[in-house]
């Protein structure tokens, strides 16, 4: 068993990291770090359980630590992180002189020689991570995983983009309240109303997605070639988050040939049989009016996008659109720091 | 005043009709028509009332009618319908052998001779009523409006279209449960959900958008030459459709222009100080966060469409994108066939 | 394995029952009866399946029957029944003949001879089913469970009624849309609101909770001695009933002496280990603002009802109060019926 | 026109406080003070909006000020506050000196010499002034309104007081999430769910409602000499608390006398003609299914309370059952404040 850390482990998608790593085959954890007015008291003192499956019994008396290096356990290989992007930025790099950072931070994803990987999408990122320990001098590492809503999007890309030539995309999503974290949303601001904008979310899909589909190029990250414009709002959803997407191909868009690559679509973790691999990532419904976040959310346990209403774009020529569901706070956030450890478990440590 | 009647008076819109007619200083409600259940009925025993506004004293005791041109009364000039667009099919016509038909209704707003109008986009195509009357052999006519969402869409791109060269428009809708009439959606399906699929919707924004903006030539409607592709998801809103817009131009997308043009625009109705006629058909926000649904819908008594957001679009040359929120059952329903019928009576009647 | 059936096998309970019966270590699906609008399909085509959880494999090429005892396998031994009150008021008696009905409908609940029976709280009232049999000339027999309201309800009482004196109780419930059925709250009804009236409810809680309580005497059951008021109301929550008690007891109401009583209580399920037994069938929660129904209803698999904020009421003497949250369509609902079944399946078949 | 001011005016109830007070026929808003934070700011600038009325006009300009009585004009005359408590008990005092404070804070309402008054039910409170002026030595004073959710209770129970002898009440509320202010309540907290707590609150109800029906014995009040108990829960609601009452009489309940006491009770803010007076404090309604607080929550702009459901409690001897409906923050906050200042204004000013 390999132990792990969980840094921010108080928040949102700390206790996603703590209920998706309860009863894993490969990790353990080992040390739950947080702010200071957290550490010292028993796990289950210092937090307010926000996730409707119980809190593991298994944290409730582990004592809490400040989120320092100095503090953390030398038996720890793999440190999580889902701390705010400010704090991350100084934090993990302090990490990663001595362990395994899996990050879900929006800090370094778009570093040179940082890899932002999604397991099924990027893997033959991961060899930025040689370049990153020589030129920082560091035993450990950083590897992150990309925002949310960015997730389940290429996820569906992929296929589409390894056996089609995109020419454009434009995406508008309805994302749910629980990426905003516990306290981010006031109910006031979301009851018979939605919100139309996410900070920094628009930009995030728009440059993550085309890094993620890129091509690494003498250790560089080079962006694939078609342009990708997104349009982010709020609804009251409490997870999963729900994305229209239109897509402009070069050629004739065959639908059904569009519909088969994407349903045979597998990636190295399904290879490798990884622990929180989902058999299949993306899922195909045929149903006029699926997919539905409440109902889609949890497909493979959080971990595949469902992908719905796979039509012909009668307005446009080689031209098509779809509707996907994806988990923000498992495959969008904690369960893609888990698959990445996962992967660099078994290829790596 | 001018009499009015409504039919479908007991339904959602119907209600938005009772309700916008109440205190009209031009028209008078001397009819209201429904199901042959309610027929024989007070209005007020037949109805469960929807709004939040109150039933009108006016229309309490009112006696409800059949759907049947032979029972209405010959002092009604104008028949305002909300009814299903199958039965609409057969009982418009006939209605419009003596009444003026404002109709809410899709049946017949893409045929030959039935002009289908927004007063501020294209009140000239209410030229097609005399040749309409002339086929027909009818003392009366048919004039429609458009669907909910086109509505708002086509107010906001009607001075673009006019200032700018539109090249292509994607269009993403986060539209209200009361769209779908009170038991339309069940709670059950949009609690902690959305719907991603709204029949029918997608196919009357694609193509009302294009026929509004079009021009007349010969008595025909040549639709604008543009393409739109629109995705509908139903969210859990009460009223007020919410719209992401993106949209490429032929030559450089000028923000500061675009809002001005947009800011500036009035339309026919402002002009004649219709009594319905929002003071602008658009107003521009300006915070980041807006507009929202429950805060915007309202705006000049929901005859307003809101446009937020207006931003240049990074991905794409020559483009911008923006959110629009409409009233769907004001601006988008009722409230257009009175706009409707406000400007047939100061031209036509 | 015991074979059984489940009739109104497409409404919501009737989808609860097929996932909690799948794989059952003692119960086998082996027929699903509907309407002969259903009847003839296989079980998915003709299934709209609301759950978040995935309709089984097992049951999805299963052919539906018709809701005739004469079409019912004769190797079925239980058939469980979610039928509309008036429609289970007929025929439930027509399979009795042959078959163990284990109903959730409410039609025959206070009848004579028919056990309504909560395992936890009056196993002895099974020993109607003689009588029953014998009066009607039956092979079979039915066994009732009651309301969803009533059942967390009187889960909190029964350790309360064993060892203090009830004088009276209040209890206002805030009830979950689903205990409707999908289609029975539309969304336009309670967005942003709520129904303070739910037909029947409040009369079914008054009488069943006296009725489970009571003693049975020569046969017939002598309800308990204390008076019940409700007042029903439904919420916008998907899942879980939320009940305000008012207690007042004879003497001294002893907090920590009727937590104590509570938290101690377990039944002859729990005692018998019967599989959808929950450890304890009523758990006590500290923090100040529990239970909620989204995080509580799931406790012990939907199968316990969860009791908080039991404090002194100051406002009377010997008087305290709570409020508890229970699953309406698991505990409430099918889950209640497989426990009866498993009850039998131990102790009578 | 008597000038204004307003204290916490860029909040919740400080923003209702400015909608109401907009085009008052007596009052004019003079000042608007808030925190230090948003003195010096044009209102405008120092405010988010959260109303689906639009700020007015006439306050967009206005200079926010301190909260600092040496910082108010002179001329102003009336100070209306919705200061949070803790603050309240500190400044209000020192406004005391020398404006007149009508107050929807918590802080002082059950002080000795300072009214506590709905002037339906006990402006005879108001005579307490002339003491509270002189033990101060103030040339203004102190006037307070009760709680929101004991507002709309006090109002249905005062014509049941006066005309019957209330033996007992147990009140279970289902509050408005508007109540707990802007950022109050999470969406995560009350999407798909409810919290049943809300801290303080069951304290109020059950010690403001028995003060308000009390009398004023020698310049002390003697609370009304019956027992009340409360259970208060928030749910999925934007404005409106709803709350089901249960009576119990020392004679027997005759419903329809008390529905007709109930329908004919007047006060003297109607006897007055107040501007802010509801036509009928208390509004009933016969269907089944009301109130509800969408429908019912805006009854007379907001400022009556509705009753529904009013019927006999079979369970218990002399009792009957009602649910009410009031706003929660016009009747039951800025409302409240200014029928008060309305009435002072026309008796004592």
């Amino acid at each position: 068993m390999v132990k792990v850390g969980v840094l921010g482990a108080t928040g949102m998608v700390g206790q996603r990291f703590i209920q998706l790593l309860d009863n894993h085959p490969d990790f353990e954890i080992a040390a739950l770090a947080a702010s200071s007015r957290s550490a010292g008291k028993k796990y289950e003192d210092a937090t307010t359980w926000y996730l409707n499956e119980e809190m593991p019994e298994s944290v409730k008396d582990m004592n809490v630590i400040e989120t320092d290096p100095a503090k953390m356990d030398k038996d720890v290989e793999i440190v999580f992180s889902s701390l705010p992007a400010d704090f991350a930025a100084k934090v993990e790099p302090q990490y990663a002189k001595d362990f395994v950072v899996a990050s879900n931070a929006s800090a370094m994803r778009m570093k040179k020689d940082i890899p932002l990987v999604i397991p099924e999408v990027n893997p033959q990122f991961l060899d930025m991570i040689d370049a990153q320990q020589k030129n920082n001098n560091w035993d450990g590492f950083i590897v992150t995983n990309p925002n949310c809503s960015t997730i389940a999007l290429t996820l569906t890309l992929k296929p589409i983009y390894d056996n089609f030539n995109i020419n454009r995309i434009y995406v508008s999503t309805m994302q749910a309240i629980s990426g905003a974290g516990y306290n981010g949303v006031p109910s006031m601001a979301i009851l018979d109303n939605l919100v139309p904008y996410i900070g920094g979310e628009e930009e995030k899909m728009e440059s993550e997605t085309l890094h993620l589909l890129g091509s690494l190029d003498g250790g560089e990250v080079k962006p694939a070639n078609f342009s990708l414009s997104a349009s982010c709002h709020r609804v009251a959803v409490i997870d999963g988050h729900t994305e229209a997407v239109f897509v402009e191909l070069d050629d004739e868009a065959d639908i059904d040939k569009i519909k088969k690559t994407i349903a045979d679509f597998k990636g190295l973790p399904q290879e490798l049989n990884l622990h929180s691999a989902p058999e299949h990532p993306v899922l195909i419904k045929e149903e006029d009016n699926r997919p539905q976040p409440r109902m889609d959310r949890n497909a493979y346990g959080g971990m595949a996008a469902t992908v719905g209403r796979l039509r012909k774009d009668q307005a446009f020529d080689n031209s098509f659109k779809y509707v996907l569901v994806g988990h923000n706070t498992i495959r969008g956030a904690a369960g893609a720091s888990i698959l990445n450890a996962e992967l660099i478990n078994k290829q790596i440590l």
